[in-house]
């Protein structure tokens, strides 16, 4: 999945207090008419109230960034805790907005089909046409708000209460929510020690409740590239397994690192290896623009049940209240061709940051795509290890936060410059013991 | 609420087959070589396939206006089904887009807190300092993806299991999704016959499971705008009721089309009324640009429990995908001022229709705001009723679709030379026995 943020929390004097390290979000009781203690008086719903408590960890290491940055000044603070790129789109979006504002073309801002405008879903058909080699329509796809909207109304369009979805970890953490928000559960097993699919843990995971196994590659947070023959592999389990049963598995494929590759590395066709696929992406780190919320769902045209599931796709855009994609952010990408961010830096930054743990000995799987690297901490307990860390101004998002405890999370989505300055730091960090 | 538009359902040859008035959307089970039988087959979640069952009673109208439109052409069909303007944006919007493209400013594109950018939030803030006289802070303000996206976030912060919410008939059919999307039941009770508050019967329908109250003024369907003197004796009652329990209960003003309003009226202040209360909006009806998406939520600074609510609605804004809204929408906000779309040909086209109803007698509530007529059918039948138009060619949605059978909703966001060209067929039909 796609990084997401909170970048600052909501600070009201007196009600919020956001704070350090060991500390969860404390919650202080506001004071009103009513006079109740905290937790009696607490109105926000139990299952929210739970995901604040517990707290989104890289939002928390964000926020304690943040308060470095502001004690010791930026350049002496190595933040690697956010997947939030500094690097600009590249210029044909502005180029796009603009052009298209300056079109004197009527109805751009209009409401639409909540399945996105046609000559978006077309544009997007015919790019999945050509990697895919299957006969995609713009009938299969769904413009959606992110890849995180785009998971949201898989789930809600998939999931009978109870139902399970099964992930390997290290996973994003929004998964867990995107899951029960919806009623189902997500099912976490581990993967192989490469960070690599382990079809033994994921076959013995399957049950009658399973709905759908989602997977992501390359992955938020190890930057792992799952292989051709895994992905068929993985299909054949899913064929094997929904033959089994009254009904098929899904394969969900959150892919928004697809073009984010390395040493030209092209990422096999998820369609391909399974015919129950669906896939969900975004613009975000492929374009820059993760703040404009632009996805898309693409339900393969071999998928069981394919009408409905767009149907029910649309009906859960609709009554989440997504109603659709952003249209302008629409609007410009026909008008985009192959336009893509520059990934140079994003490969000259994996390279320093690798060849850095590598020669300090540190255990670390090379990132073929995504610009996350994820290597084993030095001391088993990653919580304490980013708390040192802390000490020694680099900032870094524990395994724990990715259901992977024993490992931390470096992003590397920032300028080549901050990394070669970081790097005499990092060397401290990562001979701490 | 604003309205919402599913307007071309999706349409995959053998899969689906949408159709005339009479059949609720028909669904082709898939052949494939599971071989099942379509209702065990059907793997989309149930409650979805329900709605999906259950159909969109204005999309519904809306698809048979398109094919009536096929057959009969644009010029012969009167289409009053979707509040969706044909109106453009204020040259201001365009002005600011280009503005904001060409500024070379960085980062504009970028993740950003969750609540939305500061500067958004600020200029959101004074509007609403300025318009309801009370301390509000960007703290306090949450960008949202329209006043859709608002309702669920609100929802999701809000809604323990089987929790109530309550709001008066007519009303936006999502409102019941919105609802249950998030394990909460929306309670329907009757407005008065001019279509205000009835508060006898919002009194009775409270209980302990009671969490809001949902209000939605100016109205849609009925274009009622409640008075000061409602919404004060509303805030009383609610007053009065959250003293008999452990917990206040919630107003939430759902409020896009506080700026459509005609002769000059100003809606009262519901944070004047009620301190626990929760205003959602969005800019898609001041502005006509329902496409992009963007509104907001402000809790009242006298709300109980304002910051963990605040924290909430940022919990759920990330876990349900939202993430966000539309970042380049946001930048423009504080650029706008006070532009808004020109109201007049609104007015206008309310007159004409309203006279024209009036001269023969039918029963109907002048609206004072938003783009919408609600008048009595003269077949208390009003689906019958809706088949009859649509025979003259005059398309409309049945009050049964806001939970108030045996009325009809005229939208009329639309240009005056179409309503004017109406007129006689709309004579016809509502002279129709």
């Amino acid at each position: 999945m796609e990084e997401t943020a909170q970048l600052v929390p909501p600070r009201i004097p007196g009600l919020w207090q956001g704070g350090g390290l060991e500390e969860t979000a404390q919650l202080v009781p506001p004071r009103n008419s009513l006079g109740h203690s905290p937790e009696e008086g607490l109105m926000v719903a139990k299952q929210v109230m739970k995901q604040i408590n517990s707290g989104n960890l890289i939002r928390k290491m964000f926020q304690e960034s943040r308060r470095l940055i502001a004690e010791y000044g930026r350049d002496n603070i190595y933040d690697f805790t956010l997947g939030n790129p500094t690097f600009e789109p590249p210029p044909a979006v502005t180029a796009a907005i603009i052009q298209v504002m300056r079109s004197g073309e009527k109805g751009i801002h209009r409401y639409m089909p909540n399945q996105g405008l046609e000559e978006t879903r077309s544009f997007v058909a015919e790019k999945l046409q050509a990697k895919h080699d299957l006969p995609f329509s713009s009938h299969l796809v769904t413009m959606c708000v992110g890849a995180g909207g785009g998971l949201n109304i898989i789930s809600k369009s998939l999931l009978n209460p109870a139902d399970e979805v099964i992930v390997s970890a290290p996973h994003f953490p929004e998964y867990v929510h995107y899951t029960a928000n919806h009623g189902g559960t997500l099912v976490v097993v581990p993967s192989s020690p490469s960070f690599h699919l382990d079809l033994n843990t994921i076959e013995r995971a399957i049950n009658p409740k399973t709905c759908a196994v989602l997977i992501n590659s390359p992955n938020n947070p190890t930057g792992v590239a799952y292989r051709k023959g895994e992905l068929d592999e993985l299909g054949d389990l899913l064929r094997k397994k929904s033959r089994d049963r009254e009904l098929p598995i899904y394969l969900i494929s959150d892919e928004p690192y697809e073009k984010i590759c390395y040493d030209g590395l092209i990422t096999p066709s998820p369609f391909q290896a399974y015919e129950h696929t669906i896939l969900v992406t975004s613009f975000s780190k492929d374009l820059a623009i993760p703040g404009e919320r632009i996805g898309y769902v693409a339900v393969s045209p071999s998928c069981y049940d394919a009408g409905n599931i767009v149907s029910a796709l649309n009906c859960a855009q609709l009554s989440l209240g997504f109603v659709n994609a952003p249209a302008l952010m629409q609007k410009i990408l026909p008008l985009l061709g192959d336009a893509i961010v520059d990934i140079a830096p994003y490969q000259k930054n994996r390279d320093l940051l690798y060849t850095c743990l590598r020669d300090l000995g540190v255990e670390c799987v090379k990132p073929q795509g995504a610009f996350y690297l994820f290597p084993r901490t030095p001391i088993p307990d990653d919580l304490a290890f980013v708390k040192k860390a802390a000490e020694h101004k680099v900032m870094l998002v524990p395994g724990t936060a990715f259901g992977s405890p024993g490992f931390v999370r470096i992003s590397y989505c920032f300028e080549t410059e901050m990394i070669e300055r970081s790097l005499p730091a990092l060397r401290d960090v990562f001979s701490l013991r």
